[in-house]
């Protein structure tokens, strides 16, 4: 991989710095969704195609796995690694700064009526 | 503004979700660099009309603000509001994940013999 830089901030950049699969992460780490067409529902409205192509980069960078649900041969459950489980203290400090600078965010339970607190 | 939703995490990554403004922000505030020539020697290689975009950007967002130095009236320095203060521990988790997960991160003291720790 050719990186930019060795610095870890711009490490870690390469590897999440793409908003969706940030915003993917959130769902898998505290909004408890794990398959695709729960992540599909979340309110920032990913496109398919874009799921499809994160999901794939996201387990190619080892911070997710999928295992087959419900004995579906193509219907996958994904669930963070140890290292996207490692992203909770990044998106906890995102979460502390939108609801500081962010007007009117809220919480998944406002936004919904359901799911976890970030 | 359009908001792809009210959550904190989309709302955080629709204000720095680009690459170049946390590293930006990261060169702000860790690595004592406010001019423009400082930024666009850092390491990862910022082209500069991306780095003119960016800077006003985040002007326009409220992480930066600039002042006019050493009596040029076209030179500025830039340095951060509160809003953008306030985005160190976001940077800080971003710098513990990329020590403990990229191969090989180095402090900016390492990669360049002289800095300030992220």
């Amino acid at each position: 991989m050719n990186r930019r830089s060795d610095c870890p901030v711009s490490c870690i950049l390469e590897v999440v710095g793409d908003t969706w699969t940030l915003l993917l992460m959130r769902d898998i780490l505290f909004l408890d969704k794990h398959r695709y067409d729960e992540f599909l529902n979340s309110p920032e409205g990913i496109s398919s195609n874009v799921l499809t192509n994160r999901l794939h980069q996201m387990e190619k960078s080892g911070l997710i796995e999928k295992v087959p649900y419900s004995n579906h041969r193509y219907r996958f459950s994904y669930t963070a690694t140890e290292k996207g489980q490692d992203l909770k203290p990044v998106l906890k400090a995102m979460s502390t700064w939108g609801f500081k600078h962010c007007e009117n965010a809220k919480t998944p339970e406002e936004i919904l009526g359901r799911g976890k607190n970030v």
